[in-house]
């Protein structure tokens, strides 16, 4: 038997918006028929780049982030900008970010990181033919960039310094991606 | 030179609770002096458990994520309760979601979701050593229990079948850990 599990729209209602995030609280009608609320972000998506150098290293981020008040490693990535096309915001976050540019890209896939309460997409992109181009990254955006073998990267992944899961996936394509077409 | 990235909160204000979601705004000081805004949601922290028959087939779920509109494929997981340890919060949600009881449990380690804009973190664990338990599923919860191969898994990951990044980067973890540990 097929399950019909969807959930139907009764009202929608806006929590929060005007600042960086709007968040939005639903009623909604359950497959079983009772009722229930829903509360989520709309998020306007985001891209993530895997930038991998002719010796095989990737580019990478030191970054501070508040809700979790932790420095993470993460790969560069940023919000679409409204009516961008996700390639541009790749491109255009590789380089602000980390000052590359690169000639190659191919997009792996996209992924959702939080299914339960955020409707954000980030689409995967693999970029290689790597070369610095002319950084132009925001005054109040503070990282370090640095690089790691793909080698080192898994082995932060399996000891647990590495635990942002944008990153973990990204990787995870590009390495299945990598074995089957070597660069 | 070592960057100082961190930024301090000046005042914080919640925007939302009482609901499902709570939301906060705070003002804070960056690293380079500037004041800026960050909006994020506080989260009590969830499990996620890659459960794994004799046969080597992984029981997963699918379920319909409102935010997204949309039927994902997931491994189990859910939202710890208040004081409870991670362990048996994987325990009660492998048995409430799946009907499956596991014999061995092994803590793969924690992810980040949505380092942007919340403090959610995920334990993630692998269960093997599975037997049929009492299943007590919340009957608002609606959701198709079924098994796939590591191969099929990985496959639907490489097809964009799977995009549900907690799923993705615990498979991730789980493959890496069984290649060194057969189970």
């Amino acid at each position: 038997m097929l399950l019909d599990l969807t959930e139907h729209c009764i009202s929608s209602e806006t929590m929060v918006s005007g600042g960086m995030l709007t968040v939005k609280r639903d009623q909604v009608l359950l497959p079983n028929g009772n009722t229930s609320q829903r509360e989520y972000v709309i998020h306007p998506g985001a891209v993530v780049v895997v930038p991998v150098l002719e010796d095989g290293h990737v580019v990478l981020e030191k970054q501070f982030r508040y809700p979790l008040h932790q420095v993470f490693i993460e790969l560069p990535a940023g919000k679409i900008d409204a009516g961008e096309d996700v390639l541009i915001t790749g491109q255009r976050e590789l380089l602000e970010e980390t000052g590359y540019q690169a000639q190659q890209w191919v997009k792996l896939g996209a992924i959702h990181p939080c299914i339960g309460y955020s409707n954000e997409v980030i689409h995967v992109y693999l970029a290689y033919g790597l070369s610095k181009g002319l950084q132009q990254r925001d005054e109040d955006e503070a990282m370090e960039v640095f690089m790691l073998s793909m080698q080192e990267l898994l082995a932060k992944v399996d000891s647990g310094e590495i635990t942002d899961a944008k990153t973990i996936s990204a990787l995870f394509l590009a390495e299945r991606y990598m074995k089957n077409h070597p660069l």
